[in-house]
């Protein structure tokens, strides 16, 4: 159930509603909308008196609908969320927030080269993965609390806010203190333990959609991180599984609208994960931007070919350059900026 | 194995090597490029003499690459296809195909009445079903040669080329003589017998991928069709089967690039059955467009809910209107019109 | 909605019912169940004076359930359908389908061959495609008529019934008249003008499940030929497209009890296209044949690294052998036989 | 690379021969097999002097195959793998191993009553969620630390083995010390953090194949829990996601002949959340046995329409009951015992 106010409700009726519905086994939400304010109800709300409520001052509408989840719900919360990460960077509104950088972290040379050619380009953010997910166990597994230290050293000379993958809730504090915006990777989104813990912090956490997650499953795994407290999710589709072999994965463009639609949440797209195939990076950036995704995260490297991991999926320095001049046209069409 | 011969390399020296060539169970085929002619070879070339080929004069080079198909095949045809309608209309070139109109044809008033709308919107084809494929026998399976009677009605009032799906073979002279574009639905991308009769046609055909087709599958019924003489095919991305359940089907985005990679043939976009839900149409068309498809076919019904079928896909002639309008400045960003 | 009458009712009480609910538009069937007479009603039966029907002689329950279709429903046909094919040999009972035989018809000496080895070895069946529907359109396309004249040539010395696919409606009188059981393949199980004609035989058709049909969409292409008055509707599963690329397809082996759930109609598998891998037919007939499958039809070559098509999924005769020893016990456990 | 050695092979040797191919970056594994002993390679071998080793005393074979995991590869490994649990209990052996138990402990009165009949019924594992992965934060989360009490009392009552599933690493220590099988769920597949933690244990894992993973996907999750140390991986097919929505997962029988060929772990099958139906467990579990699971997996409640969840997919014990009978013929036809 949701309750529509009137913007200038009094705080004294809208405490009276609430008390009203206040009961065990029920969730209360409350949030303001550029046009009105909400109170939303998550669990059965049969035996709420829709006529005392109806009546009450500042009242609008009450619609009868069961959402399953709330803090990541559009319904609940009407305005999009825009993300504050510093004075130059938000993420949700206007301006695309573009990540790239390498799949990982390999040396200081290496990462420090690439952050600086990516800057160039217009990122704003460095990506590089240091714990890495690797299907087999004897794959290059990232180069763990020596690459963060190479992040940081990449951030402090390019002035890049830094993204990177947590693997183990046991690196949260450490994760909390050092990276800018923590990734939650494919393979763990519903990890119900670390998005729980992730909830706890004020961090903008990148969840990325399972391979083969629901567009409801994955707003769910949202809302564990929310309903701990943390609202600052940016979601990152990229690619789903399914049958067609000529991509790595089947990007699910339809999640952008469909994510908008149904949350407030930014999404972001990531191409490279999507494909699997360098030269597709561009022509689904396009399309990710004209579809209006928030923003981008590209992998980059230096030498793809000798990259210790998914070297065929990045692009080159050069590559990365012309991506961003041929979103930049269609960004514009659609009244965004990079 | 692929020849590739400049561009004014005398006729008798591919006559000799053709000769040179030629056996039973393999396949050969010419064409002329922009830059260079190109003679392929379907079928094993291992007993070809790469050392006197190379010698003859205009040969610049010897490709051993196996190619599962030929005619669809970009490397044997290295220029964009495009297919010339009449005067005023072409497919694959600058310009952008708008296919448009109801999904079932229903009554007279119906289809003028969309018709005129969808073509003042900027569309110049009109769809409308007239046979058509149900999942049940006991639905609405169309107005049949009634229906396209009034298609053709309704072109003689607009001057619209209508475009309408075929069912049987029996219809085909019919079909040749009536319809200027002759779909092949997702079911009967693998009616082979179809196929090979549409082949022998001189006629446009819009080939729409099946519901788990793979890429290559799709191409090689283009091959079908094309193989017994008929190049002219227009190919139709309309959404895979996954198990995503939010929209009706997930339009596969990254197979415009990919057969713009592996086939010189058009590729268009639809939208409508891709994502099964009416708001989606905008934003999905959006992204077609942005990543180079060469062209869109819109569900529009001046009733949507009372459509007898697919009316929760279909738009209305206004959303349509702001369709048109919202695409066009992304064209415009790469280059393309309407 | 379903009216379940006592089996003694008599014919002038069915026809008062049968008068009092007709209209155009609701499709009326009527069925005989070990144990009761049933009438079904397809389409709106809001109009319908339940009152006056349950007070007539004879009607035991009106069970008011909107099903889509009718003919292929088990609630409409309590019992299991039982097709005839000659005095000893029936499809649906105790007894399994063993169908058997090469993908590809390729020679009198070959058809010979292995039609008297999987005779031996306790097929009743012989399978043998003539009209191969060939991803590519370069393949081989079959041994077509010729293909034909030994099947019929083979069934003449073995006694063997022969199955075999059919790919165009112009072949529908000869086939007829010359073939057993008439296979649909999964490429064609939405060809709905193929399925319309098949429906107006009596002869038993084989219909294979889409390449990712659904249980619904399977059970209406059976509705589609049942509904023109063919009630011979064996269905085969033989494996779904999912992601997984271990095996060619999946077998759903769940399709099995929930066909039986849904439909009257028999069921059997084909763990040959299921697997695509030689060595795995065995354990797929032996849970085929314990979840209660109807039977099994296997691509069985003489020669099989030689095949012309699926070598990689064909099992020799003595494996064949082996597979038919392996499953008895199961089908003893189980109260089937072959 | 496979060295093959005679049984009796002397130690001086196989440490001859691995002193040869020792080498930073590569992996080396030894084994014995009924008739033989086997020295396994993981990573490239290129520069080992395959004449020198064939020449050794006892060396029968060298086998190039290039593999990417060792410790759960059957071709490092021909015997089946067969699991102690307790002087009655081995798994992977000729005895089935049979689980059942609750979705979720919600009461001591619900455990110890289901406990004493999945008991008497021929069960000798419990199961039973105390912590539970949830799609939603607001759903019920297991009664966690107080559910376990709860599983140790209905051990201490009935002797049963618990099986539960892990969550956090936080609770390894906990869960090694009360817990007889540890579960790892379908969500978890891919949490590397957790399995590396686990292959430091001397425990049974139970390791669920990830909603869409491969089985080389699924084989490597196994391989992160054994490259640390513990043998004993108990994989478990539970269905994978698919288009089709007839049952809340596709079983991939398949997986089952799959995995005993490419693994000697055993396998166990649950058919509760494979189906999602409840009288579609008696079925599947028909196929698992006949297809040579090593055991099940079934979810029973006493009062199923009140579970608190998964009620739709699980059985009564009286079902339960008729299950074990259901399977015990089949079981005897391919020489095992439950």
């Amino acid at each position: 159930m949701i309750i529509k106010l009137e913007k200038e409700t009094k705080e004294s009726v809208i405490d009276a509603i609430k008390k009203m519905i206040e009961k065990e086994e029920r969730i209360i939400v409350e949030n303001e909308a550029s046009d009105c304010k909400i109170i939303g109800i998550i669990g059965d709300s049969k035996d709420i008196d829709r006529n005392v409520i109806s009546c009450m001052k500042g009242v609008i509408d009450i619609i009868d609908e069961t959402e399953k989840y709330k803090r990541a719900n559009r319904k609940f919360h009407p305005d999009d969320t825009i993300i504050s990460i510093d004075e130059e960077r938000t993420v949700g509104g206007d301006n695309l927030m573009i990540i790239s950088g390498p799949c990982a972290v390999e040396s200081e040379e290496q990462i420090i080269e690439i952050a600086k050619r990516v800057k160039n380009a217009g990122a704003k953010y460095l990506r590089g993965g240091v714990f890495k997910p690797r299907t087999s166990p004897y794959d290059f597994q990232g180069l763990q609390y020596e690459g963060l230290e190479l992040l940081k050293k990449a951030r402090e000379i390019t002035g890049l806010k830094i993204v990177t993958e947590i693997m183990s809730t046991d690196d949260i504090e450490l994760y909390e203190k050092e990276v800018d915006v923590i990734q939650v990777g494919s393979r763990n989104m519903q990890n119900f333990d670390l998005l729980k813990r992730l909830g706890k912090l004020n961090k903008p956490i990148l969840l990325k959609r399972g391979l083969s997650a629901t567009i409801e499953e994955w707003l769910m795994a949202a809302e564990y991180i929310m309903s701990e407290g943390n609202p600052n999710v940016i979601l990152c589709e990229r690619g789903i599984r399914t049958y067609e072999t000529a991509t790595r994965n089947t990007l699910d463009i339809s999640a952008i609208p469909l994510i908008k639609k149904m949350s407030h949440l930014p999404i972001i797209v990531d191409p490279s994960h999507a494909a699997g195939i360098r030269w597709m990076i561009e022509p689904l950036s396009k399309a990710a931007v004209a579809i209006g995704a928030d923003g981008l995260i590209i992998e980059v490297h230096n030498n793809p070919d000798k990259a210790l991991s998914d070297g065929a999926q990045s692009v080159t320095p050069d590559m990365f350059d012309t991506i961003i001049e041929d979103i930049k046209p269609i960004a514009t069409a659609i009244g965004r900026s990079l």
